[in-house]
């Protein structure tokens, strides 16, 4: 093309647009990251748009679902208040799993706009609108070019109408002002002044488990290997758990195997940790530990848990012991010393002799990181979805936003929990690149207090993007509260974790009260699973009860399947905190006694701008029993021993 | 290249960095807008850094001043703090007017982290460490090729001892923990892996007067044109007036012209309101009214306010009456009726016969817009820097946008102020897009409550691109509270606008507490000055004196040059509002009595957290009286009447 051609080109291109869309959500540092959501919620949308002038503006949201080429769009309302004078809302469906697209659009109304300035003159007695008439005949063309079937007809009438030298001005108004007029025309508008975001947006969308799920963690060594693991997910099932969480099924190393409790040197006949994954002849991240079965093992205990409702979770730890085969054959994926002899891991001084960790920036990086993923692809081939990675603050940030994405385009149903305890900024970080739900500092949050502040950071600040997991202990946290709470306190922490977080876990021994730790000021457990093969059952555990009591509970109340829908209450007293969870019509009302040794009581308040009746009736989930409610202060006693917690349902009509 | 070449050159691509950096401050929108800072001013940077793994990072701000190709670069610190474990923060100096650019680098520093390793290890005293210094001498080589002069000598030698097979480990030691080298290498920094922000920020430097000064408005037709404006500069200036703001100066339409008070029609010899701009074979937005004088007359005005240390601001309205010329040199530009007659401005039902906006969506938009951005240039080349905007919110945003940046950078010294009275978000937005400065909603916040509250929002809130001017009146606005709270509330109102925001201003007549209104429940003055000339003079005016003590006391102490510094007071009485302002070692405290009539007392509470010392003296800048004050509550009392307020230095040592 000529330069001459350009430049004319240039001059009849159109002016920017007059629209301005600020402020779009949801929406994670300027769209960088992707929101989550889970198939079946609605999602809400906002934002602020406005032009110059007084044109009445119209907006949608459209949406582009991961397998569809269509956008789809859903029409946001004005909403009209004095400050947020600017705000267009609306919400649209997720329907579909994966990396959705979405983005705003807003458009001048031009007939809209005539026809609001149309009225006003008509109602305020303006008589000569000949021009505003003319102005009109035009917008009618327009429309009546761009509407069909019925709708033409109706456009075409008003037009008629207008143009009709023998009809009176006043009838023309009347024409012209027809809400049927208006209806016919708002259903094939002219967007030709149009404004949209600068680039889409995008929202991630989950299946459920992602975001409510009640977890259980154990060694399956300890329950017979797969077989006896098998044998026992129907008392698991029937606790009300919805996944079974599998510490690390792989080949253990022997060299520097470390013994019971974390001792230097492995005894003749000690498991050694799974964390220390890969022996040379059996295999590393993509084989089974011959201890605990075959293959074919594995596979039937996949399909036990589904028979029973649940789902196996597996840990991906990437780290390698020293008899990992990958050591041998891809010794270009790990650290080197300048003399080429492998770097085992350490945080001076501390050393990890029998760990190596991989060197994610290595020169075959795209190598290293694709084996990664495939050895991921290999596990769902595998029936396996859900993944707890350990660990993974100490690994390349870039590798698991590209290996999650790369796993989730074939398997959108695949769910990833970051097994980070750091700083607040890199897990926020994890969970930004795409982990679907994290582990959290809650274990660590002992007071109503700190309790109440926690839950209220994640249910209000970073909900969009980070998804909790309550696990109440782990084999690597047992805290000083459990080891001197007794029961007591083993009740609160499982009511708080189970109904605090839609999703939350116990590793196996919590129902048993498991409380001695390896020595004072440490939150290892005695004689620790890590190190030593127990041999585990749940026949006659003490906290049975109330673990399928709470379960139960969050599977028949949508309330405790969400968590920003969360509201603490005053209780006038520090040792009970009480929170208030609602959805739709469901509301269940929690109080627990934090204190695992005396007799609280309170006042737990009811304000009134919860919508809840003014007197109510609640019943408690855990025991049946009966109380009358009402708005206001409602006294509550709770004494460890006889009864830890209430959980209410508030009971309608 | 051949699709082998392409994919062998993708292997070989390094890894992604492990650095991430996060929520890089200050930054408005994730980078779409650029923050304001002026010249003089040190920028404070912040961002979340981190790596996975425990190395030392290292990060720098790096910026490039408008007129320069150079990025320099400024070292940013590790803020160590428990939650903020991973902020880093730095500054660096504003010394150029215009767009900057900026951004983060970072990168891990191998020989920090090797270092940092071999001392914990050394510390716990290990002794084995031969791998580790093997590795020193590959990173010593490494600093070596990189260092120069001095630095280099130090480097070798320590890269002889580690090489020196006779030398004895600890001696080795020793000379790899010296601090002299850890410093020769940290000037030769091994950037190689390095991650730096995904697209570099913005930020606009303009000149203090964009931040502070005092504004002057008046009408040049009520002080004997430009000729009398000049004669009368002396005292303005004496007054301490930074700017001087003349309303339109242009030629006005006759053609629908106004009468007093906003009469439908004008009688003979009734000169027309200023904003009806432009009368055919006189001129439009280039020419001045022949009332006023002529260029040469303007030009001898603009040379007068210089040599008294102030400047002259025009209005650009870019509305255009009847009689404007381009109606018809280019009634393309105007919006039309299908008859083709032009179109006048309007607001159901009320009608604006005298004005007619342009068209910026056009078919030449780009025609008009040079055109328009044209005008600005040619005052600009007469001398004038700073323009008040009119209505800026009703013309397009889009040509806002493009025609301040089109100014400024030819002119980065041109200071715009936008006079848009709206919703929140479109005020905003236009501060966002490029206005210097802004009106506000000062003149409506009454209470003690609402000033605390909006000067908040102000200093804390929009501080980074939204600079407030505390217009005490205008020619549209004369409040309810100065229609009925005589001197007294004119007193208060004057010292809350000189010393909330370092931007304030006072429309003519202010000074002489004019205050009666058109009629009841209106803001507009009777016998308004914008449709009539009135005969204007200083002399004698009864708030000349306080208005010298403010402008004196605003430009002798930096503390009231600033906004954000601002921390309000509690005073135990809602008629009293009190507020610190501290800047370096200039603390200013104000005390202002909101009560028209009555006397009100209280107790200034000075919290301890600010810096001040346990007993301080005070001195009033208003009269000269002194007191003893100290952290805590300190007795205040104010009578209208008597004293309005005290304007309190803090006196030092």
């Amino acid at each position: 093309m000529k330069q001459n051609g350009g430049a004319s080109k240039r001059t009849k291109a159109a002016a920017p647009p007059r629209i301005v869309i600020l402020e779009p959500a949801p929406l994670i540092d300027g769209g960088r990251y992707a929101p989550k959501r889970t198939v079946g919620e609605e999602v809400a949308v906002k934002a602020t748009i406005f032009a110059d002038g007084h044109d009445v503006l119209k907006a949608v949201a459209k949406v582009k679902a991961p397998t569809s080429r269509k956008w789809v769009e859903y029409p946001l309302s004005h909403i009209d208040r004095e400050i947020a004078g600017d705000t267009y809302a609306g919400t649209f469906p997720v329907e579909a799993l994966g990396r959705h697209q979405w983005t705003i659009e807003a458009w001048i109304d031009a007939f809209a706009s005539w026809r609001e300035e149309l009225r006003r003159k008509v109602d305020f007695g303006q008589t000569d609108l000949a021009g505003e008439l003319s102005e009109g005949v035009l917008l009618l063309q327009d429309a009546q070019e761009r509407a069909k079937g019925g709708d033409r007809k109706v456009v075409k009438a008003a037009l008629d109408t207008l143009r009709d030298p023998d009809i009176d001005e006043s009838l023309k108004h009347q024409a012209a002002l027809e809400p049927e007029l208006a209806a016919a025309i708002d259903r094939h508008p002219d967007r030709s002044q149009c404004a949209t975001l600068d680039a889409p947006l995008t929202l991630d969308a989950d299946r459920e488990r992602a975001r409510f799920g009640a977890w259980y963690e154990l060694f399956p060594r300890s329950w017979g290997g797969f077989q006896g693991t098998a044998e026992a997910v129907p008392q698991i099932a029937a606790l009300g758990f919805d996944v079974l969480y599998l510490t690390p099924i792989h080949p253990i190393g022997i060299t520097n195997r470390k013994g019971p409790n974390n001792a230097l040197t492995a005894r003749e006949g000690d498991p050694g940790s799974p964390w220390a994954i890969g022996l040379k002849g059996v295999g590393g991240h993509e084989a089974v530990h011959p201890e605990l079965g075959t293959l074919e093992d594995f596979a039937a205990l996949v399909a036990t848990t589904k028979d029973h409702g649940m789902e196996i979770a597996i840990d991906f730890a990437i780290q390698c012991s020293a008899d990992h085969p990958w050591l041998t054959e891809h010794p270009e994926w790990f650290h080197h010393r300048p003399d080429g002899s492998l770097k085992y891991a350490e945080n001076p001084p501390k050393k990890y002799q029998d760990i190596y960790n991989v060197n994610f920036q290595c020169e075959d990086w795209k190598g290293l990181w694709n084996a990664l993923r495939d050895l991921i692809l290999l596990w769902v081939d595998r029936g396996v979805k859900v993944f707890r990675v350990d660990n993974p603050h100490t690994k390349s940030f870039a590798f698991w936003e590209w290996a999650i994405a790369e796993v989730r385009a074939k398997h959108p149903d695949t769910v990833f929990l970051a097994e980070a305890f750091t700083r607040r900024a890199v897990m926020r970080t994890l969970a930004k690149l795409g982990f679907n739900q994290s582990y959290t500092y809650f274990t660590w949050q002992y007071s109503r207090w700190e309790l109440e502040r926690y839950v209220e950071e994640l249910a209000y600040e970073t909900a969009d993007y980070y998804r909790p997991n309550f696990f109440a202990n782990t084999p690597d946290i047992l805290t000083e509260q459990l080891q001197h709470g007794g029961r007591a306190m083993f009740e609160a922490r499982l009511v708080l974790a189970a109904t605090l977080s839609p999703t939350y876990g116990i590793y196996s021994g919590y129902e048993w009260v498991e409380h001695t730790a390896v020595k004072p000021g440490s939150e290892e457990y005695l004689d620790s699973e890590k190190y030593e093969v127990k041999e585990r059952t749940l026949d006659g555990a003490p906290l049975n009860g109330l673990i399928r009591l709470l379960n139960e509970a969050r599977r028949s109340h949508p309330a405790l399947r969400h968590l920003s829908n969360i509201t603490f209450l005053n209780t006038e007293n520090d040792g009970l905190i009480a929170y208030l969870k609602q959805t739709g019509d469901d509301a269940i009302l929690v109080v627990v006694c934090l204190d695992p040794q005396w007799a609280q009581e309170g006042s737990v308040h009811v304000p009134d701008h919860l919508g809840l009746p003014w007197d109510f009736q609640v019943q408690d989930l855990l025991d049946g029993s009966r109380y009358d409610w009402h708005v206001g202060p409602n006294y509550v006693r709770l004494a460890p021993g006889d009864r830890q917690a209430h959980l209410f349902r508030v009971v309608r009509g």
